[in-house]
């Protein structure tokens, strides 16, 4: 197989497209004392790229322009040049779009096969299963009997949001973009009610019929008017653990919305913006704990599998039309 | 003494005006057994009143048209028909904007004039006092050597949480309304720094001057675009104590700012509102904190008082257009 890479080339200013994204050819590379050559396997793609685009100071450095990009990447040892990393085995690590790159092994994370399908370590077991995880039960603090909204509920963490909230006896209201998604939620997921915020002229008045005692929960996947229709039906305490802001990403600027403090202070809502990466001394204790409820099948490793490495930019592009239901994945 | 009470005649539609109360004289009325006769000494006044006055479900119930005022009073006993009540005792309580009223002493709170003024039981050492003390301590969580930004820090309750937080050993930085409100701050309460937001087109860049390190409390008491400028500079994992929002009070609908869910993921940031009341079990423990702090010259007792029963609805009024340093209340 040829070496191929996928450089970012030029910063969108809202939406993103192919043209952001250039396929090339790459010479695959030899390897020094200490390295191991990584073939990729599977390639995680995920809305907070979207942020890495940016030339902005956050929580994790900006992208080059002219620079591979990288994500969450599966990875199999093909050579090895290090003791530590032995020849066919499986490794995470955040890696560049290559199908081949060496390595010198540090930032990787070694996998179990055993556990899980391999995949799922970009899914329920890794990242997303934690930000679900994390957010919930930290932030969310589900009580049983209590009602539990997510948005972007057919998404990766979304829809693990949606299976831990059963589990913890919520009733769960999922929020989703499209009838069949909807459907999905309520037939094979097992939640409680799912709306289609699409098209949707009531669903201030929908998430009400949704949840008779109110909302305790609000994971919120998305921000904007969903949002805003879910906290005017927030109980008092209402608990917001904000884990996404998928339907801001593409703005060049803030855009705007009705200012809800006298909402917070009278129904004492707590919000709390969170990133997976504060929780990191705590991945392993969430991966035992999702990899029992997997077992048990209490959650499902719901994946769309897009496969080829060239496709990796347009699967991307279609979290932003919604095109995943779970874990969006390019599979090389 | 003729008796008198002050009618709420009508909703205000945004801000309210004289229009909506009527001071009308009213029979002083005879006692039966169980009962006392109360003298109002001291009325508060108090931005919330403004949320009572809308005909909305909230925290509590609103004003009837028609009906007397309410807001926290210190009164006199004058006689009494109950052998718990001695004449000439003291007694805090939700109270009807009356001159005399009978009570059957349900609600009522004595007040010990030897630990501190009387009218005091209104401000520091009542509900605006606890206010400030729960959701600073509580929610805000100050550390020594972090920065804390108040707004409306010349008010009752902001006054006093920059004073707590110059206690617990934070820089201070207080927002205001005037400049001779800034100097005050400054100059006779020990805050680091303050800023007049009136007229002011460089809120975010005088906030960041101000807080050179950040900002890792924001106790906010406005809502408005004065808090999107305080937050655009708040550093990973702020705490915001949302106490009030009176920049929104006289709205008739909720008015659009940005949407800030980026900066709450990215950041971190713990958006908490709250409401006084839901601290009451623990209201003696703030008062006696707040007793020594004050004997201690570490808070002091700032109050704009204004005389005469029939200028309660005025002095209500001056709140929002900032008419007070510290408590605004009103001395019978």
């Amino acid at each position: 197989m040829k070496n191929k890479s996928i450089i970012f080339t030029q910063r969108p200013k809202e939406m993103p497209s192919l043209d952001n994204f250039l396929v090339q050819d790459e010479k695959t590379p030899s390897l020094s004392n200490g390295q191991i050559l990584l073939k990729s396997l599977y390639i995680s793609v995920d809305p907070y790229l979207r942020g890495r685009m940016n030339n902005m100071k956050s929580y994790i450095p900006p992208f080059e322009v002219g620079q591979p990009m990288k994500s969450g990447i599966i990875a199999k040892v093909i050579k090895s040049k290090n003791k530590n990393f032995s020849e066919e085995s499986y490794f995470y690590g955040e890696l560049d779009w290559k199908i081949f790159q060496v390595s010198d092994g540090r930032g990787l994370f070694p996998i179990d096969e055993g556990l899980a399908p391999l995949s799922s370590y970009l899914g329920v077991m890794g990242g997303t299963g934690f930000a679900a995880y994390f957010g919930l039960l930290e932030i969310g603090k589900p009580k049983e009997g209590e009602t539990l909204v997510v948005s972007g509920a057919a998404g990766a963490v979304g829809l693990t949001v949606a299976q831990i909230g059963k589990i913890k006896g919520c009733r769960v209201v999922g929020i989703a973009g499209s009838d069949e998604k909807v459907k999905k939620l309520e037939n094979e997921f097992g939640l409680d009610s799912a709306i289609n915020y699409k098209n949707n002229e009531n669903m201030v008045e929908d998430i009400k019929n949704a949840c008779p005692n109110g909302v305790d929960i609000y994971f919120d996947n998305v921000g904007g008017p969903v949002s805003d229709a879910v906290i005017s039906n927030a109980n008092n305490f209402c608990r917001i653990p904000v884990c996404g802001a998928i339907s801001q990403y593409n703005e060049s600027k803030l855009s705007l919305g009705p200012r809800l403090n006298p909402f917070v202070i009278s129904r004492r809502i707590k919000m709390e913006g969170f990133i997976v990466f504060d929780y990191a001394h705590r991945y392993m204790e969430a991966q035992m704990q999702l990899g029992k409820w997997i077992k048990e099948g209490k959650i499902s490793l719901e994946e769309t599998i897009v496969e080829g490495f060239e496709e990796i930019p347009g699967a991307f592009l279609g979290l932003f039309s919604g095109k995943n239901t779970g874990k969006m994945i390019v599979k090389i």
